[in-house]
């Protein structure tokens, strides 16, 4: 290991953190068409830290109408060396409820050895500890020791379309020998990981349409169909009393893991007291039966229902019966699910289970399929590898329920295996009020990537 | 018939109509907070009418904090004549959606003889009439024909309590022979109605709560429990498939309609395709086997949700499963159930079928028993004799699937009969966007107040 460069990632990493609040500032939500100028703000501050540190063909890269920038940066100046595509994204979740949060979302603090704020590790703290790595090469030896391209979305928390678009129209530009992505976690503290599969998604809207205009509950209620109503019966008619998903068809094609999959799992260090209690704060758990807490999240498919749009929510009572409602429903799949075939079987089942009255029109946000690499790579092992070096413990292979569907693009268009290395915790509220990110992870993240380049570049 | 009085309301037509326009644009909206202000001055316009107009003792009777003020008139100077009670509400329902309104909620628009605006038949449109009505006598005569009481309130459309405690306590302020309710509407246009009977109303809001913060989908869902999720599956659980209401003994005091009330309701011209198809707007109707159309909306109880809080409901996609999640769920009471005892059934229910991994808590925000009144008195008599005199049409009597608990309020604390007569039309738009009064209604609106009010007198 050099020590030049790890010398330098210890001595700058005020620095690093004062950077790091800085990209947190920017309230980059890509959900959110107001904040579209922030989305563009984040991929400029991107570009320029590509700029200063030596990377070449900076581009901000524009997609069509209200597609997100990407920010493209490359250095390919290491003949002979392997290239390493660099993936993350800088936008964000949505901060609401925004009464939950200790500190504001978007004015970073530090307690306890970790930074609170939206997108702290999900994901500018992760993309911004493979822009400090990679700098540090530049700072101490001039250069890189392999061939580097990155490439940040920030359309990856609305499932957006530019980056799939984009790889699939240049896989000459971004061909590459492996992907490096990090946009996961750890699956306990100071236990270097490196995940192996994710799920799949499928994002969906079903809006159920009952009346002309609202209609006042008592003059109405006892002959007029209410479609909230009507979506509450139809949610739960999507889940049988064990927890099994009543689509036809829905799990036809569901991959059981490997038996040494299923084996390795059952070592790790996963107390299902603890992941009830104090991880998620209940007092139950629920799920398909017969299916073990980490086969549930990891290799069985699910279906969630995350709101409803329509009637009357504010305070007191107003005694509505809405004409339109909207319920968001989505469901993660897991390998060998085909996202079209699924969408075709809950459009169809919904139809069905339309309750008379009332129209129902269901829309996709977004889809991606699952994937799974092989653990048997060199790319793999180098940054299984890595991590033992930094943390000085054996790397251990998860699996994600989240989906990051650039993993299957690259796969499909560009032939490139995803090592998806992150530092993340399980307790950092990912898409919750109070994301966290914890700081000595942020450092040993920027330690454990040059590590990783290292090695690749031997 | 005093044709002075007549002609008076005849010539200032216009004049009572801008007048209605300037209460109309005032945006009292009393579940709103914000609106207050709005409140105030809605009140204070009354008030300042019956001062004008010179009736005695006006006074705007502020409430504990929170409650909206009533306004109180009276004028008390025809000794040997009957005493009446007149009642309206100046607050009004929330304008949402805003969007589906043709004109802006609170600048009221004339289109084809209709006044559209919030409001404008609910009740502002009908209080107006009333003070238009008695104004006329003091214009005319100098005063009215027997001794009136005004009592206006500004909380009809959140279930206020202050009326309720204000009647309780001042039974001899209030003392009076009957009350007139101008709330309710015509069967069908230019057939003259006298409203018999209301239903109840017990409106709620259950919290479910499962874990201690929002969850990301992909990494908890298949072993979280989602509250959403839970509160579909209980609304689910309150009606079976047949539309009956599954909380244990919630029919158990239910007292059917007399056969001769059944017979009059089947004379009413009511066409059910028609008010399937255009006055809601929809291909089928729902609710209770066994029973008519009308029985389900006035002799049978109900149930409705109106609305869910919680989680992600934006434009877009958030995998959010929300750690705590919102239902208003309402219910419509007929003679004799009772509203405590169906708050204990509907709580107890509720808590059985609440999921595992769920705490679910209910809130009471309103809550009143239905009422009938008797067709037999001279009060209501001398209002189906006004109506007739004025629409030249036989006076039907319908009841109303809607609630106005202060009808119960006069029955129990002064021991006053209702008189519900009023002016509105079915397709009125009640608690819905593009609410409208239809203006020749409006007139003979005052008329009939005014007949009605010589009659009693003589």
């Amino acid at each position: 290991m050099s020590t030049a460069l790890f010398d330098y990632y210890h001595a700058n990493r005020e620095a690093h953190l004062q950077g790091l609040l800085d990209l947190l500032r920017i309230p980059s939500i890509s959900t959110l068409p107001e904040h579209q100028p922030d989305i563009q703000r984040a991929a400029e501050f991107l570009a320029n830290e590509f700029r200063t540190m030596g990377m070449k063909n900076v581009e901000i890269i524009a997609g069509k109408e209200k597609q997100h920038p990407l920010v493209y940066a490359e250095w390919l100046e290491a003949p002979g060396k392997p290239t390493l595509l660099i993936y993350g994204h800088y936008d964000v979740q949505p901060a609401d409820p925004l009464n939950e949060w200790t500190s504001p979302p978007f004015e970073p603090a530090i307690r306890n050895d970790n930074i609170y704020a939206r997108g702290a590790v999900d994901d500018k703290g992760q993309v911004y500890l493979l822009v400090k790595a990679v700098e540090g090469f530049f700072k101490t030896e001039g250069k890189p020791p392999l061939n580097i391209k990155f490439l940040i979305e920030g359309e990856e928390e609305v499932g957006g379309e530019h980056i799939d678009e984009f790889v699939e129209a240049n896989p000459d530009k971004l061909k590459c020998d492996a992907a490096l992505v990090c946009d996961t976690e750890l699956f306990a503290p100071d236990l270097p990981t490196i995940t192996t599969g994710l799920r799949g998604l499928v994002y969906t809207e079903i809006e159920a349409r009952a009346a002309a205009h609202d209609l006042h509950s008592g003059m109405y209620g006892g002959a007029a169909p209410n479609p909230m109503q009507a979506l509450a019966e139809m949610i739960t008619l999507l889940k049988g009393p064990k927890g099994k998903i009543l689509i036809p068809g829905f799990y036809k094609r569901v991959k059981e893991p490997t038996k040494a999959e299923l084996k390795s799992w059952k070592k790790l260090p996963f107390d299902e007291k603890a992941f009830m209690k104090k991880e998620i704060g209940t007092t139950a758990l629920v799920g398909e039966k017969g299916y073990s807490v980490l086969e549930r999240l990891w290799s069985r498919p699910t279906l969630e229902v995350h709101g409803f749009r329509g009637g009357f929510t504010g305070e007191g009572a107003k005694t509505v019966i809405p004409a339109v409602a909207t319920a968001k429903v989505s469901m993660r799949l897991v390998p060998d699910m085909n996202p079209k075939e699924i969408i075709k079987a809950y459009t169809k089942y919904m139809k069905k289970i339309t309750p008379k009255g009332i129209e129902t029109a269901v829309r996709i946000l977004s889809s991606a399929p699952a994937s799974v690499v092989s653990t048997e790579s060199r790319w793999i092992a180098a940054g299984a590898e890595a991590l033992e070096q930094v943390f000085k413990k054996k790397t251990v292979y998860m699996r994600s329920g989240g989906s990051i569907p650039v993993v299957g693009t690259f796969q499909k268009f560009l032939n490139a295996p995803s090592v998806m290395m992150g530092f993340g915790l399980p307790d950092d509220n990912l898409h919750a009020p109070n994301e966290k990110f914890h700081i000595p992870n942020f450092y040993r993240g920027i330690e454990t990537v040059g590590r990783f380049l290292q090695l690749l570049g031997q």
